[in-house]
């Protein structure tokens, strides 16, 4: 049986090691196993919504189909977004292999306006969030769409019978919520 | 397809309109989708535990039958907790069907030390939650345990493969983080 190893606990404690101290909201976001635009808009007060910065079909890389455990050169659909409440929030990257995507979640995430909580809630997706790593990101395609030059970090995935159903890399400034 | 009503954000605006204002961690606290015990380990800075009140098998009422789309005297887990950190924090109470648990979730079920998101988590269930109701109980059998008058509520049900596996409801008194 799994220990704790790797928790979202056990990851905040290794960044806190290295001298990186996120506020409690930063905490929040970079542990959840929930949805990320909840919170946001809890925190925020605010409805977010989807500003889409690319969505295509692409065929995965090596490295792409060792995150999914997919073949090399299968289909994955690749949206890079924005989350935007009363400002601009969190930049979020997300490959997801076509042949685990049913029509129904498929139209959904086509339509580039919702966030994927959202999508999955509305569309019943029953599924767990396995967070892989957190930390400071210095150079992430994140630090151009938000204008900042560092910005914290997440990727998890969100598994789907046994599968990785989606790859997610979200990236945020520090200080969002001072 | 679903819209938003009935989501989180529009229940705790439906508590708002009541002339309740939770805080914003007892908001994420009444809305979350993601672990509860998760949430108190960030806004408290300390690891939670369970106390168990009382568990025990009980054959299904007419009540809990309807709750978890069971048949009336089917066999369902009864379980009443605390949730601890540095201080008695949350009263929960869960009832799961028997017959929906597998072997080594209901072991760690049985074990009463592990708060059940834990449990989830470790067992690597993939499922979803679905908030039913929040609000502010003066009844509640949490007022006697964390010795409150008044506490705020939530019910939701833990779905997997479109069925209760478990119907949770759980309070905590207001002011808890201020």
């Amino acid at each position: 049986m799994n220990e704790r190893k790797g928790s979202p606990l056990d990851l905040l404690e290794a960044l806190e090691e290295t001298g990186v101290h996120p506020s409690e909201e930063e905490r929040l976001l970079l542990g959840t196993d929930g949805s990320v635009t909840f919170l946001l808009e809890v925190l925020t007060g605010e409805p977010v919504a989807v500003e889409t910065l690319e969505q295509r079909v692409v065929r995965a890389d090596l490295q792409q189909a060792a995150l999914l455990d997919v073949n090399e050169g299968d289909e994955v659909n690749l949206r890079r977004v924005l989350l935007v409440g009363d400002r601009p929030l969190v930049y979020a990257e997300s490959l997801t292999p076509l042949s685990r995507l049913e029509p129904s979640f498929h139209d959904e995430l086509m339509r580039q306006d919702k966030p994927i909580g959202r999508i999955m809630a509305e569309q019943e997706i029953e599924a767990r969030r396995d967070l892989q790593e957190l930390g400071v990101a210095r150079d992430g395609r994140g630090c151009e769409a938000l204008d900042r030059e560092e910005l914290f970090f997440r990727e998890y995935d969100v598994i789907r019978n046994g599968e990785v159903l989606m790859h997610i890399r979200e990236e945020f400034p520090s200080g969002l919520f001072d």
